[in-house]
Formats: structure tokens, sequence, C-alpha cells
């Protein structure tokens, strides 16, 4: 086993904790209250842990997005047409989408990636184009993909993320673009979890309780067909899955083994990371979980995960939008550790003095 | 009644109903299912309503931190001694503290203002001097100041933010510096919403149970000795307030005449806002909530304000530190608005075509 997933998942060390200690240890001396920046304080710690580093930087920002079809999308799961996840990469690479928007305002650039859109999308400048096949097959009459592809879509994952990393990254977000994917995300969810469909279920970009209950149907049906093995993540993946969803969860490795934080998005990103971390634990402490998402799995799985989101914005855009925001609060949290004056430098009495 | 404070009061206008109807309009429009960017589009809707503007703009951007003492902190209400007041005011004016450093990430001008610190400062380049006393009286043997100081704390507040509105300002954000204001803070909050003073009563800079006793303990004397009348704001501020809890109403009450959005930040701007409120209860509608403190309070009081916080990272510092990171979250929501593309623009199909 050398292969390029096994070797990056060897490389997933622990959190450096000298690193973490001094970070703690500086905290407790900047000039506030012990604790009270609260959980940005402990996210600095997290990330001097992830990145090695007492005094970690976060400068080289990128939010990856990555696109695929879904076979499953023919059962009539959504509100919106297939054609729109093409429609959509286009969107993205003008510059016109939320997700856009926000890595603007928070100066993180943006990798669009097709790793399975079934529509043409021609030659477009700035697209990275790493299609497996033209969309899923439909997951409620067999296997979303071959074994094989599953492996690929890691695979090509850690090499995304690892170009990145050679151009330099402080920290990457995970965002996600295919008509079908919370159907997707929402099998392999009830499946690594042990919850059932409904109770992992939502109503994605805005379905009735009657489009609803036919999207569980169709979910419980590929389920059944499938039967895949909770304790054989890439199987999950192959079955229930969808190519930007094993994208993401290597992406989610590939950063690990690089020790670079990973900011997820919402339940897509969600459901990437429970593969990942299906594949290699230890990855969770990498994660970082940018927002909590209104789909109800979402708040299940990152509670599976031990993951406490930092924002709740009552969003379910996906594209990276809330992960994105969440690489603000990084850092922010990052520039407190290393920009704060302490006690004695500033020449303020501490408590009790 | 034709002084500041009557004539800013007077100046505070309903909201634009046509400027929010057309925001949302192109809410609706914007390539994104609708309602999946949640209080982000809310947010941009509201700020629409406040500017009178469409397409509001967010760019200049301010935080203006008040300082001050407090006489009742010789009654040991605070895990701090009070000379970390005047200590902190020269840690602002150095760049060295939380709100310093959250500021510069999120782009936006820092302004410190002494109203009443009670130790020297000197003649600091930078440091807006409108000292009403130094520090207030001690309110659990009597009124904290004067009702003339009180309204002067509040006039001064208006003159301040009025100042940073000729320079350009879009929104705001309180802040706070002040030994003992949580103490004040919790017993305007008990008077103003009807809640008693164990309720709204916290643990501040990090007090233990005993500690927290005594608090409450001082809290009631107080407002058994002076018995503030809730209908009567300016005389609960002058009883039981502080002059940086007043400047922070007076900056509230300014800028919404000016059609500013005003971010608050923890308890002690939550108590200036109640303030505020009692004095011109339309000012709600041009609050933010920024963030929920850990102080027991501050949740009661957005409650009865009927502001929801955008964040809730478990912090406890003041300083308008949480108000600062709203702003950033405000930014990105009228970026979006004005940035993202519509489903025509974009060539992209709407649900149900």
């Amino acid at each position: 086993m050398s292969d390029v997933l096994s070797q990056t998942i060897a490389n997933i060390r622990p959190l450096s904790e000298t690193a973490m200690a001094k970070a703690k240890e500086r905290q407790d001396i900047l000039t506030k209250p012990t604790g009270s920046l609260g959980r940005l304080e402990e996210l600095s710690i997290q990330i001097a842990g992830i990145q090695e580093k007492p005094m970690p930087q976060i400068t080289q920002k990128a939010v990856i997005v990555i696109a695929a079809d879904h076979g499953v999308a023919v059962q009539g799961i959504s509100a919106y047409p297939q054609e729109v996840t093409s429609q959509m990469v286009l969107n993205f690479l003008h510059g016109g989408a939320g997700i856009n928007v926000i890595s603007r305002q928070v100066g993180a650039r943006v990798i669009i990636v097709d790793m399975g859109v079934s529509g043409r999308l021609g030659s477009n400048t700035g697209l990275v184009s790493r299609k497996i096949a033209a969309g899923t097959q439909d997951m409620s009459k067999g296997p979303a993909m071959t074994l094989a592809q599953a492996k690929k879509t890691l695979e090509v994952g850690i090499e995304i993320v690892t170009a990145e990393f050679q151009k330099g990254l402080d920290i990457v977000a995970t965002g996600d673009m295919g008509i079908g994917n919370t159907t997707a995300s929402s099998a392999i969810c009830a499946v690594m979890i042990g919850k059932t469909v409904a109770e992992v279920t939502g109503r994605s970009t805005g379905l009735d309780d009657r489009q609803l209950q036919h999207k569980i149907a169709i979910i419980n049906k590929a389920v059944a067909v499938n039967r895949p093995d909770a304790s054989k993540p890439m199987e999950v993946l192959a079955k229930v899955g969808g190519f930007e969803i094993g994208g993401l969860a290597g992406v989610i490795l590939g950063a690990a083994s690089h020790r670079v934080p990973i900011v997820i998005d919402g339940f897509i990103s969600g459901a990437a990371a429970l593969v990942a971390a299906g594949l290699c634990p230890r990855v969770k402490d990498y994660l970082i979980a940018g927002h909590c998402s209104v789909e109800p799995g979402h708040k299940l799985l990152l509670k599976y995960l031990g993951l406490r989101p930092l924002l709740d914005l009552e969003m379910r855009l996906g594209e990276g939008t809330g992960a994105a925001l969440g690489i603000s609060i990084a850092e922010t949290s990052v520039r407190i550790l290393a920009e704060m004056a302490t006690f004695s430098e500033a020449g303020v009495s501490d408590k009790g003095e």
C-alpha cells in the first residue's frame, strides 16, 4: 500500500501538543481576562496545533469548490433542474455567485473544479477540469459509481489541495455545487452516523412536504438497493455518494497531511468529512466547522464528528459560503494571538495583583 | 424643547419601506435559492431600510469605545483593580488590545473616548477627552451622577458620532471600558426589563461564587437606595448608570438620527441600548446585535429589545470586540446584495422553470 491515498493518510500526524501549550500560555498573558475571547482563543490554539507553530499565521487562503452532477436527479429530488449545476459553475467562473462575493470579502482565492458536471462547460479560463464522468449513476437503481471511481475522486481531491499547498496555503475552505447532492449526502450521513434517512433529510433548496417525502423514499430505496457498509467508507461513497463529495473528502485528507486547517461548509462538506474521518479518524482534529446549516442532518453529523459550528446564520446555500465566513473568524483568532499586547508589555495590572 | 437631545430623537425616522422592498426584491432574483443566505439576506434588507438605499454600501466603518470609571468599584465588585481602566485606555491608544486587532481585521477605525476615567491619562495623541468627572459616585450609597451629568453624557455621545458621521460613516460599532461597568449594567438591565438583579448579574471578568453573591447584594442595595423608575430612562442612567453607558446611548441615538446602522456589543452596550430605546423606542430598528455575551443579562435584554445576535462565540471581553466582528458580517451582507449576479444576468435557470 504505497499509493497516494495510503501515503496521505499515513502523513496525517497528531496536532502539536507543544505548539498548543505555547499558544495557550500566550493567550493567558494577553491583555484580557483569561478566556474572555471564548472560542476565538480555542480556535487559535487548535490552529497552532495544526500548523505546528506557537504563533500561527493565516495569510494564504483558498476556497475549493467542487462541482458534479448526480444521476439520481432524474428521480425529481430537487427543486431545480440539473442544468443549474453547469450554469452555476459558469457563474462561479464569472465571479457572480455568493461564494465569489464572500471570498472577495475574506480575501480568499476560489478554485473551481469540475469533477463530473454533466452539462457542457467548454474551455473556460480558471476551471480545473478533472471530470470522472458526466455525472454519477442513479443510486436508487444501483451504485452511484464504481469503487475505482470513488478512489479516484479522493486522489483528485488530494492532488488539487496539494497543488494549492505548493502555491502557499494557510487555511482551506471546502465548497460544493451539484443538483441532487443533498440527496447523496443524506444517504451517506444516515449510513455513517446510524440515523434513519428521515432524520437526516431536509428541504434543501426549498422542497414542499410532498417533495420531501418523495426525496426520503428515493434515499431509502438507494440504501436498500445498495446496502452500503458503514465500516467501509469508500464503499459508502461509491454506492450512495457523489464525485464532488469524494473530491472534498480528498481535499480534507490532503490538507490535513500538509498540516493545513480545513474549514468545512454545510451538509455536503459534512458528508465529505464523514467519509474522510471514516478513512482516518485523526483528521477530525484538523477540521473547523464554519457554520451550522439549516439541513437537519448537518447538526447531527457535526455532533458525531465532535465539531461545534462557529456561525449559525440560517444559511443553506452551500458553495462553501459558510466555510468562507469561518475563514475570517479563524484569521481573526490567530491575529489576536499574534498582535495583542501582553499584560507586561502594556503595563496593565493583572487580576489579583 | 429644542436642545440637542430632543432634536436628535425627533430626527430618528422610520426605516425606509421602499428601500427595504427593493432590496428584498433583488435578494429574490440573485443566483441562489430564495432565502438560502438566511440572516445575511435579512441584514442587508434592514441596512437598506436604515440607509434609505435599495443597494446600501458599507465602506466607512468605525468602532467608538468609551471609557469611564465607576465609584461602586470601591465595593470590590470586580476581579480587577480600578487602575486597569486607564491602563487599558493607553493599551487601546497603542493598538495592543483585542478591539484594536479585530478592528484592523474588519477595516474599521477606532475612536477612543475618555468620558470619566479616574486615573491620569496625560495628553495622548488620538484620545478624545470628554471627561464628565473622574468616575461616577458610589451608586450603592446614592445616585451615580446628577441628572444634568446624565443628560450631558447623552449629548457628548451624540456629538462624537456626529463628528464621525461628518468624516464619513456607513456603520458604527459600540464598545466600552470601565472596571465596574457590568455592575452598573446589571442594575440598569434589572430595572428596565423588570427582572431581579440575580437573574441579570454574571461573573464578568471572572468572579467566584462568593464574589458573585457580593456583587448581587451591592446592586440590590444600589437599587433600594436609589429607587430608579423604569419609565424615566435618563433617571435610571443617573441613579445606577455610568458615563460610558450614557455616552454609548448617545452614540446610538445620534447614529440613528443620521441613518447609520449601529452594531451593539455585549452587556454594557446592551444597557446603553435599553436607555436609548427607553428614550426613543424606534431606535431599536437601527440596532444590530453583534454577538451574544456570556453575561446572563445580555440574552434577556436582547430578547426584550427584539434583537437576535449574529454571533455566539462565548466572548465576554467587551471593548466592542463582538460588535466589531459583527461589522464584517454586515458588510458581507450588503456586498452580497450589490455584487451577486441575478438569474437572468448569469443565465441560470430559476426554480420551476
